[in-house]
């Protein structure tokens, strides 16, 4: 094959972008860093497109799937994985043979294998994303500084082949990442569960308590505004993130509920030796993490 | 009474800091910029006396109430709320006729009118406590900024007269802050519990979970950040905070835990709607904070 898709010579590489918002948006400009021949924009919003095309985030801005898209040799899907699924089943007619795929969904489950089975001999998809990611969402909030210094989860399925693997994650470390994992969509999915929907959840109910009132505001300082950070929350995404991930999810806020159970009754109880030992715990393995 | 507590005049107070932790080491480093006319630093550790003397942040050592303290104007009790009741004790009979005293103890209780009850005549104890904070602890972690648009919360009793209310306000401002809040002892712990205390729990109990793993690190972006950034706790400060405030810390322990309990319930069953209503209820106040 000589489509070069595996080809990290990124100068000679024209990439598509399917969704420009926070994530695809954010692609982009990292993209441009590279020097990429050329980034093709795709997205359903007129607005978002001719905004991409005039800053220089994108070349070629298209709103659906087309002849244009048959440049590409990578395609990087930054929508909902229920959209991931739909773009591929419009634009395959359009793709060109040795097209490599990839996502950056936040939940997997079946999405890589269901991908593939779309795609014909020679395309391939692999599943990744970015631990990263910031408020807000959108073209605008979008930053080609997201990579830098964070890690890239890369999910391989057994249709991907070694080098197609290793390729994402060349252009991981080039976006500025500095570090790379390998998992499967089980563990992922399992892992995110706490580290990413959990704290989601975690901050919503913080702000959402019977407890906030008009006076809260007087009385927060860093804590509060650390731990509602995340409360500003995108609720089309995320509902469609934490359904794709239920019951991992709801298993993730019992045990977070547990933890509470037992500050309740140490608090009730006026158990001061086991409420140090909840936050030695708690501040060894912070300490550890950053 | 010509002894000047009551004086905005800051080039012509001495102040004496008790306890030159994070906080007191905060207020000298701000009272600096005010050019007060001297800083009394009191502190248990000699190290810390020492550092805080080469470092230019206080005038006079002490280790112990003497009567070197008669110079004070103003005492600020930068100490765990028990400390201050017998910092207040030992150092009476050293205090001049006048002084004003104030504290910063997150947790009130019955902590102000004790205090009076100890003083003499002519001497008054206002509580207060600015809205601010830091990770960390010590000296060394001291920022005369954190005043910086904060807001100081001012909690008079009954026997405070307006003129002193009215000091700690204007001493407030003076520092940084950009507004002041009065309330009663008893509100004042009730909203702490939820606006300060439980970010805290929130945030232990979150790292604790026992999903924890040698893996997380890998897996982790802004959302886990900043939900676990107080994680890193000073566990003898806040175990004696949370003990002097039990009873309503545990009760916002469990009102977070019906949030929570929303949570599982609706994403058990799938429950689109409410996860979108909590989010977005979330959100809306997030952004009126903010």
């Amino acid at each position: 094959m000589t489509t070069g898709f595996k080809s990290t010579d990124w100068k000679n590489l024209n990439f598509a972008i399917v969704g420009l918002g926070l994530i695809g948006g954010s692609f982009a400009k990292a993209l441009r860093r590279l020097h990429v021949r050329s980034i093709i924009g795709i997205d359903i919003d007129d607005n978002v497109l001719t905004a991409a095309k005039n800053q220089g985030i994108i070349d070629v801005p298209l709103k659906v799937a087309g002849e244009e898209i048959r440049q590409a040799d990578v395609v990087i899907c930054a929508l909902y994985p229920e959209a991931v699924i739909k773009f591929v089943k419009d634009s395959i007619g359009f793709l060109k043979e040795g097209v490599l795929l990839t996502d950056v969904s936040g939940i997997k489950k079946n999405l890589p294998f269901e991908v593939q089975l779309l795609l014909r001999p020679g395309m391939e998809f692999i599943s990744g994303h970015p631990m990263a990611g910031r408020q807000g969402s959108g073209l605008d909030m979008s930053d080609g500084t997201i990579f830098q210094g964070a890690n890239y989860i890369v999910i391989p399925e057994k249709h991907n082949s070694e080098e197609v693997i290793k390729w994402l994650e060349t252009l991981a470390m080039a976006l500025g990442c500095k570090h790379t994992t390998r998992i499967s969509p089980e563990e992922h999915d399992s892992i995110i569960a706490y580290t990413s929907n959990l704290p989601h959840i975690a901050a919503v109910a913080l702000i959402d308590s019977d407890s906030f009132s008009e006076k809260t505001k007087y009385f927060i300082a860093g804590s509060f505004r650390d731990g509602t950070r995340v409360a500003d929350i995108n609720e089309e995404l995320w509902s469609s993130l934490f359904l794709a991930n239920k019951d991992r999810v709801a298993d993730e806020v019992d045990k977070y509920m547990e933890q509470l159970q037992l500050w309740s009754i140490a608090l009730r109880a006026g158990d001061i030796d086991s409420l140090k030992d909840f936050m030695r715990k708690a501040a060894t393995r912070r300490k550890e993490l950053y």
